[in-house]
């Protein structure tokens, strides 16, 4: 078979030219007789990879002197824990807000370490709207506020950045990061789960700002420990040398696409034709106010959901996958990250269009 | 290049036929139009791939039913951690038994945690040999009795297993596991990174035994809980899916080769080749006591370390790659894990014999 149009929501499509590479140098590297896996992580060969790869990252965000680039596992899930650990004195209290499903996991894992104080949630909105800054009851002395910037379930996203002031802002970014020009000053720390527009799983960047390490609690793992990780170059122990490189090997793609700006505009394409799509049709529908759609995820709905198993059936048929939405919320769900190409939506379209005059 | 023959300790050697076939199907699996690395966990395709690989761990090793195997992020350094956070409540002890480097790098993070009694060393023998259970000085309530069954710096193996009654024997293995066969019955967890006998890095295997699963203490992280990696099929969160896969075809490698009695054989063979050529010569030494020898690393030292530079030199333009002791004793170190072949060890013992002959 030929390749799909990947729409998974996670571990999700990669570019077909990052997998070729992989895949021509799988069994010898540059020569070197062996494969990328079989590589001493403290060898000339990949320290040089992992240093590039850090490099393409902070060329493509900007990241300012002042922020550590850590490569870690676990994902974004115990990263949930490492931050009430790294960042939160006991008794002291951090600020979350609460857009959906990752949010709430957030909220729930850090409540076992501290005083966590909800200071915004979008259930009012049924999760279909993001509360303005204006509406947050933000604690005095935080230790920080925490918040999911785009929501892959609800198909939520921030297209805002909040103010905190002194306050470290840290932001979960594992479904949106590097999908457009981001400010890294304006965040204590962001972090993200590799397997949406990073790389494979297995491997979760964080970028932290250096004045806030060292403040892990006594309790904390030592492999949870951010500043042991920066200290080590995140080479406390083996790190996931494998996800590190293909990560590298995206990164090296984002700067041929023409760097984050470019990304942008192609993925502004994207969700504009397949809202507009949605919204053009009385057969299709997607509830989530307009400033807080998400770019990433893009959850629908077919007015019969009886029809529900006709459209996947027709869209895997056209090579069309992974459009069912998460069992949670039902209906469909298309995820078009960076890899997911503007002809894969238009693919997509121009298959929900055919679909809905045959059966509307 | 060729491929070399990689004597690197780790992430180390894999089996050819095992990236070749990851190389085939690296683009399109199966047939499916998309990479292992772009699939849903949660689809049938993941699921059929992860379950395979458990049931081929468990065939290989002969786990019995009442233990879980998890596939989890972070390596044996996390372990260090997870195991007194899942097995040893507050105030209680728990023995440890010191042969080098890991197992002490584990006593310094357990004791973070709790009391640890260092129930005997291999200090006394300069860490050339290990101590017998009859100098073993185990608490009376330990609440388990952790080892490493093979240090990868010293090059030193237990080749018996510590008889520890009732309490359970929790070990650390990520050095010789499916190196030889395995009563997997005698201890209460097993556990191994995945970078040396299993696959590529970023991935840690555990086999716990079921009644010492839900005793993790409230302060434990989610994603550290052995209970919560369990109950959940090792897929709480995104696990490392192509560290998982890979690890699978490693397993389905080592049945075809005969499975763990075969690779025994194969991996006496080689170990008794490289040894015999070490004692037979007074240009090259190995300190180590002959019961404790490992079959997985072997440092060896040449008799004038001014020829080193040379040594190495020598064994990089014949394609023996990756001989140069850890940096803590210096001298050389051959690691041959499973994927180091007999006909590598039989190259490295002509080039060391010939390199004798020329410069002795």
């Amino acid at each position: 078979m030929s390749r799909v149009y990947n729409f998974c929501a996670g571990p999700a499509a990669l570019p077909e030219a990052v997998l070729k590479q992989a895949q021509s140098e799988l069994l010898d590297w540059h020569g070197k007789g062996l494969s990328v896996m079989e590589m001493s992580h403290r060898g000339d060969e990949f320290t040089s990879i992992a240093a590039t790869a850090e490099q393409d990252l902070r060329d493509l965000l900007g990241v300012p002197d002042n922020y550590k680039v850590l490569f870690m596992q676990g994902g974004a899930s115990q990263q949930f824990a490492q931050i009430p650990l790294n960042f939160l004195a006991e008794g002291a209290t951090a600020d979350y807000i609460d857009t959906g499903i990752w949010s709430r996991k957030s909220i729930e894992e850090a409540s076992r370490f501290g005083n966590i104080n909800v200071a915004a949630s979008a259930k009012e909105y049924d999760y279909f709207a993001i509360p303005g800054q204006n509406e947050w009851q933000l604690s005095k002395d935080a230790a920080y506020v925490h918040y999911a910037s785009n929501e892959t379930i609800g198909g939520l996203q921030f297209d805002w950045t909040p103010q905190t002031g002194d306050t470290p802002l840290v932001v979960d970014m594992s479904s949106d990061i590097l999908s457009k020009p981001l400010q890294v000053c304006r965040y204590g720390m962001i972090y993200a789960g590799a397997q949406k527009n990073i790389g494979p799983s297995g491997l979760v960047v964080a970028i932290v700002r250096e004045d806030l390490l060292g403040r892990a609690r006594a309790s904390c793992p030592t492999m949870l420990n951010y500043k042991v990780a920066a200290d080590n170059g995140s080479m406390y122990n083996t790190p996931p040398t494998f996800s590190w490189y293909l990560s590298g090997l995206v990164f090296k793609w984002l700067k041929e696409q023409g760097g984050l700006e470019a990304m942008a505009k192609i993925n502004h394409a994207k969700q504009a034709l397949l809202y507009q799509t949605i919204d053009a049709s009385d057969f299709y529908s997607n509830p989530v106010a307009s400033n807080a759609r998400s770019w990433m995820n893009v959850p629908f709905r077919l007015a019969d959901a009886k029809l529900d198993k006709a459209f996947l059936a027709g869209a895997d048929e056209r090579g069309l996958l992974n459009l069912k939405g998460h069992r949670s919320v039902g209906g469909m769900r298309a995820s078009i990250y960076n890899a997911v190409s503007l002809e894969a939506v238009e693919a997509l379209v121009a298959y929900m269009q055919e679909f809905e005059k045959e059966r509307a």
